[in-house]
């Protein structure tokens, strides 16, 4: 079957030289150069996520995965805005002539120009329509739009994927990437009726053999269910998280209006790493999405690629009434 | 274009009678004879919600909408299990021998036998794949389950549609009623390709002529934008409200954590009253779900509800890939 056969859209699979609309997010401690290979050659967006790594540290895994790849294979880089270091980042990007680049947590205005004009494709990641509609005036070239039902940095409106895509969709003439919620090929499904061109997943690649967290990290996702992640640290900066120690004292500290400096303290020791790349499950921090309650194995990124085609075929056969 | 034609699972059809797998949500001072007859006279599920009548009008709009309907066309009531005189409510129910039965906000084993004994069909509305066991475990026959964008009373693990449906799906054999955000044609198809066999629809329905509720709660919701609802009142029972001036003190009292009782008393006034059958913006309480973004009318019910239908054919065929 051609991909023409099975999607609705093939705006990003123009946009990005791929086979399926389906990208890989970028996620702290977890998505380098591997997952984004394997990712890559299955078809789908692969994605390194500049996050959790120090510029050289991104400069390795971007020549990674140049040398593992076949060359003009497309792969993304991520940078999270907020990042004190962002100006490097960017610079390690230009310096490699990265040619996708996916913006996230802060101003569309920043850095977009600079990648525009590098020959740069530029993806932003935005939490309501508004957002998404000034990313277009800022000459974003699609945007990814992420319910709140993802994991790790999250919007503050706590708007979930199903009401914000057809809303992101009515705002924009680019193209629309759904993300938040998005474990399945059902999901897929849904997110395209919704009126997305193609999705962004997260959690599901966390919990794959190529994913390069902590296996205990890996584990937490495929035993978390439908309740067990919790939205706090709302204070300083919306986190989805799974509910962990550290993530259950958030939540007590928020309950009880803790004091932001209080939650700093509570935060200020590298909780992420200890997480999700040391596996320390009594005091790291585990941001995983509410897709967790979904997944139930650690697959290769090629075994998990496949199940999501083949669950898509049949949602999409489902709701084109070929069975009862 | 035959009923089974256009949708996926005639499963809601056959146990309600109906034509499409459509049901209008029981929504207190909103959900009257009126607009349950409108919604039966399209082909779908009609139903008063009794959670604003004391059962003697209750019983008045049972008979008057028998009257205005064509013999044997189906119908629903809805009960909120947290009322104080719930079993006066139940009582009108068997009394008037009530086909169909939506029971929420409280425990299935309640009253899903005496239901069943006079042969009547019991959906049960749940926030869980857990919960929704337990109602398939307790002889109900199909279950609600609705996400966390749902206007009124919600869950408290604050669980979206997206994520929701499909473990519902996996959890229970029994026909499962997507709900929470969905306001048109594209998210009954993504509903549908989440793996549930109908929706339930509320804020639309609401923002019609046939609505009971004050037409100020109606201008409410079509002004309402993406960002223009909350869910407060949490230490209480969490509850869905646009943004009002009452909803923005509600989340004021729990930004602050205010005390139960503090809130108790904020809350004593009829405020729901006040606001959608009274239509006083300043003081009243205005429960709406977060498809507010997504409605900018007022139509007739007959209106709406081919827009729906329309909306839902173009999104199935967009996923069916017989589009561009």
């Amino acid at each position: 079957m051609s991909s023409a056969d099975i999607w609705p859209s093939d705006k990003i699979q123009s946009l990005f030289g791929v086979q399926h609309p389906i990208i890989q997010a970028g996620m702290v401690w977890t998505s380098g150069w591997k997952l984004c290979v394997a990712t890559a050659r299955t078809g789908c967006l692969g994605m390194i996520g500049a996050g959790s790594m120090k510029p050289d540290l991104l400069r390795e895994h971007i020549n990674d995965a140049r040398n593992a790849l076949a060359e003009g294979t497309p792969f993304a880089v991520n940078i999270p805005l907020l990042r004190g270091d962002v100006k490097e980042l960017v610079q390690v990007c230009l310096d490699e002539h990265i040619k996708i680049v996916f913006t996230s947590a802060g101003n569309p205005a920043l850095f977009t120009e600079t990648f525009k004009k590098s020959g740069a494709i530029v993806v932003h990641v935005v939490p309501t329509a508004k957002l998404a509609k000034k990313c277009e005036e800022r000459g974003v070239d699609a945007v990814v739009c992420e319910g709140t039902e993802a994991g790790g940095h999250n919007g503050v409106d706590e708007i979930p994927t199903f009401v914000l895509v057809p809303q992101v969709r009515d705002a924009v003439q680019i193209p629309v990437i759904a993300a938040g919620g998005i474990a399945d090929g059902r999901g897929i499904a849904a997110a395209l009726a919704l009126g997305a061109d193609g999705v962004q997943i997260g959690t599901r690649f966390a919990a794959t053999q190529e994913a390069s967290s902590h296996v205990r990290f890996k584990q937490a996702i495929v035993e978390a269910g439908e309740t067990d992640t919790v939205l706090s640290l709302k204070n300083i900066g919306p986190t989805r998280m799974i509910k962990s120690p550290f993530a259950l004292k958030c939540a007590e500290f928020e309950h009880r209006c803790a004091s932001t400096e209080e939650t700093r303290e509570l935060l200020s020791q590298k909780r992420e790493r200890a997480g999700m790349f040391e596996g320390n499950w009594e005091e790291g921090q585990f941001e995983a999405g509410m897709g967790v309650g979904l997944i139930n194995d650690i697959p290769t990124v090629e075994q998990m690629v496949n199940r999501l085609l083949e669950e898509y075929h049949i949602a999409q056969m489902r709701i084109a009434g070929q069975q009862g």
